[in-house]
């Protein structure tokens, strides 16, 4: 009798897995503990030239502020990705700032007196403009569902981890067996700031994730890459107190000293994430989904693509 | 061909609105707009006596710093919300600290003392042993299906607004038209920390998200309020270097002056939150699913129930 006002889409939901892959569970064990025992076989190395390097002014300890972001791999957003190395080439960034920081949001970084063309810092050239259709890609993938899979996502038909990272997938647009992808904003994505549409950015202004996955941003701005590691150094910033968290006075901005791709960072350690087509990342994802070690007593039976966070490590 | 190898249940996913009510879109207004524009009678006022008043030691640049937690109504947590009055009333928190600050999780408060029994500062009497049965509740509220609903959730068979609260629904323990539900964890949530099962904690030891959503957490542990203002002065804190987000020093602590019961401030702000039986709250959420305004391009066409933030304010 209540059942019957149970949409039948609800029920399906709860019959299909939320993990296309149901390894053995790992009973007792936390998802941390799944990963430090994953063989070393597993980790890919993430290359030195797919770094982007930020170091701040340091802080009131005096301690230096290092941010470390994994740009993405082709065929996403390397319109943009092309743009961002050309700029940490030519040291674009240096002395620029931290501008804003909304509280549940968004930390952002660039050009302060961007919006003021006789001040605006002048731009190397050779950008690229890219267009706004480049949000989503169509990857050569073969079936999208042979990836680590999400079915119940409120932002896609489905989503998967590919390579690393999280992505939302549309079935509707998909030729033969290539897919039609895009970038989720999960927690520490770093994207590309930009103006009203038909503007995509350039690649100048950038913001990292640092609350609740924005989802309703994903396929209209582009996501670039993510930070693996120093995302406190931006996400414990005082807040910012103008309109969308925009400092009110330069004195509230923090400063950037520099920005480098990897490549150009001396002594930089090597990083490397678990494969998200591993063994390892399936029993991982599963565990996420389903706590059976001992602080828990109710499994969820599900999780969030962007509460499966892809473990990135120093490399071992 | 290619759509056989989609789950049924992902096709019946995107046939189902992920909002229950779908209003008439308001085109172009930013959801933000449009709860601006709700009438007075939509807004619930928040009794003084719903609410936790947290003074912080002042910060680096000397100002107040003040956070106001709204307490959860009945049936919900009701053991915990009346073990914290009567810790409040007792004045048990004053010149205890904040002691742990856990990036992308979150910000824990108490006594850094109470795991030493030597040490610990003395409990008043009177305070409930709450069992772990209760982080879930049987509502009284008729059909849940009449409340504003997000189909689509990897947490639960699906979530409503239920008078101003995200609330989890499980279908299956129902009984006439009561409906079986539990808070979850958004960002702003406040939870009562514990030890292992079958603690419950008793209330002393709370905490607040401050990153994603992390809703393994919902029905593991007890959740008795969100944060109306002030998150800032938590979740900009800096982050703890021990394990599990804990400061390794007493120095790094943040000193709590005091935390009264609402009507125990004097010359507080009156606070009212958007009704989520409202029609404006209807709109509100589908707009949040569906951004139209300037800035968008593709509306996503559903939301997480803790990407639509219930609207709280400063009554006007």
């Amino acid at each position: 009798m209540i059942r019957t006002l149970l949409p039948l889409s609800a029920l399906l939901t709860l019959a299909t897995p939320a993990l296309a892959t149901d390894p053995a569970p790992s009973p007792g064990l936390a998802p941390s503990e799944i990963v430090a025992a994953a063989p070393k076989a597993e980790w890919v190395a993430i290359p030195a030239t797919d770094l982007l390097v930020m170091d701040l002014a340091p802080g009131p300890n005096a301690k230096p502020r290092r941010v470390v972001i994994q740009l993405m791999p082709p065929p996403f957003a390397q319109g943009w990705i092309g743009n961002i190395r050309k700029l940490a080439a030519a040291h674009w960034w240096d002395g620029l700032s931290i501008n804003r920081v909304q509280d549940n949001y968004v930390v952002q970084w660039g050009d302060a007196d961007g919006e003021d063309k006789a001040k605006a810092r002048k731009l190397p050239t050779g950008l690229a403009v890219v267009p706004e259709v480049a949000y989503q890609t169509n990857v050569s993938g073969g079936d999208p569902l042979k990836y680590l899979k999400i079915a119940t996502d409120p932002y896609a038909q489905f989503s998967i981890f590919w390579q690393g990272w999280p992505v939302g997938v549309d079935y509707s647009t998909v030729h033969s067996l290539d897919f039609s992808a895009w970038p989720v904003h999960c927690y520490g994505m770093v994207g590309v700031g930009r103006n009203l549409p038909p503007d995509a950015g350039n690649g100048t202004e950038l913001y990292v994730v640092i609350g609740q996955a924005p989802r309703h941003l994903d396929r209209n701005i582009a996501l670039v890459g993510r930070v693996i590691e120093g995302i406190e150094h931006l996400s414990s910033l005082p807040r910012g107190t103008g309109a969308l968290g925009f400092y009110q006075t330069a004195a509230e901005r923090t400063q950037i000293n520099s920005v480098r791709l990897g490549s150009a960072v001396p002594a930089l350690p090597a990083y490397e994430y678990l494969s998200t087509e591993s063994a390892t990342c399936a029993k991982y994802a599963y565990a996420r989904a389903n706590r059976r070690d001992p602080f828990f007593i109710t499994p969820a039976g599900g999780a969030d693509i962007c509460n499966i966070p892809v473990p990135v490590r120093r490399a071992k």
